[in-house]
């Protein structure tokens, strides 16, 4: 697909991806993208991933529940980072069972918790 | 300053750094940043960037003139990704003289300009 070409992926056949939650605007994570896992993206609806750390392909929310319906794709200047418009299943997209990974804000050279876990990630994972 | 090594630069000493508009919460663009245009970002509060294709540090705006004023600097979970929350000047972040760079959005697999340039990127840069 020539679409799929157009990207300018890495040297590691990666490119960023932002997922930006469609109702409140808010951002909610960053991951990383291979050429299946945005193909699968765009075939299905839900947000996929490459995971790094794993080394595979990731379906958001395959074990949590907590999947991504994409409404929308785009694509930079550069053509190398993805954003992605979610609805984002739960209202939770951090592993830390916060609504955004990111809930650290800096203050006085400090990084401090500004969000409230809204659910145990042991609950959501299983022990 | 212990702030910045809690952050986890990568192999290349880098991590993403999204700036988020905080007016209309539109993300504007993602560009990569080192231990020191971190630093910079958080001193000065001007967004400044690592440029990779030019391998050296860049102040947002330092040709353009379109600079932009951070409001707030977040970090994700994982902490290897940085949020910015800015005021853009000019409302142009892109050097293609739009608004935001994710201005190509995936419609039945074509990627589509959707958005207008807003002054003339030689005007911006010079000829």
């Amino acid at each position: 697909m020539d679409w799929l070409g157009k990207v300018n992926w890495g040297e590691d056949g990666l490119v960023p991806a932002i997922a930006q939650e469609a109702s409140t605007k808010r951002v909610l994570t960053l991951a990383w993208m291979n050429r299946e896992s945005l193909a699968r993206t765009a075939a299905t609806g839900e947000a996929h991933y490459w995971s790094r750390s794993r080394g595979r392909l990731w379906r958001k929310g395959e074990q949590s529940g907590h999947v991504q319906r994409v409404l929308e794709i785009r694509l930079d200047c550069d053509e190398d980072v993805v954003l992605l418009s979610v609805e984002q299943a739960g209202g939770i997209a951090c592993h830390t069972g916060r609504h955004s990974c990111f809930f650290q804000k800096l203050e006085n050279e400090r990084w401090v918790t500004v969000e409230p876990v809204l659910r145990d990630p042991k609950e959501i994972y299983g022990r």
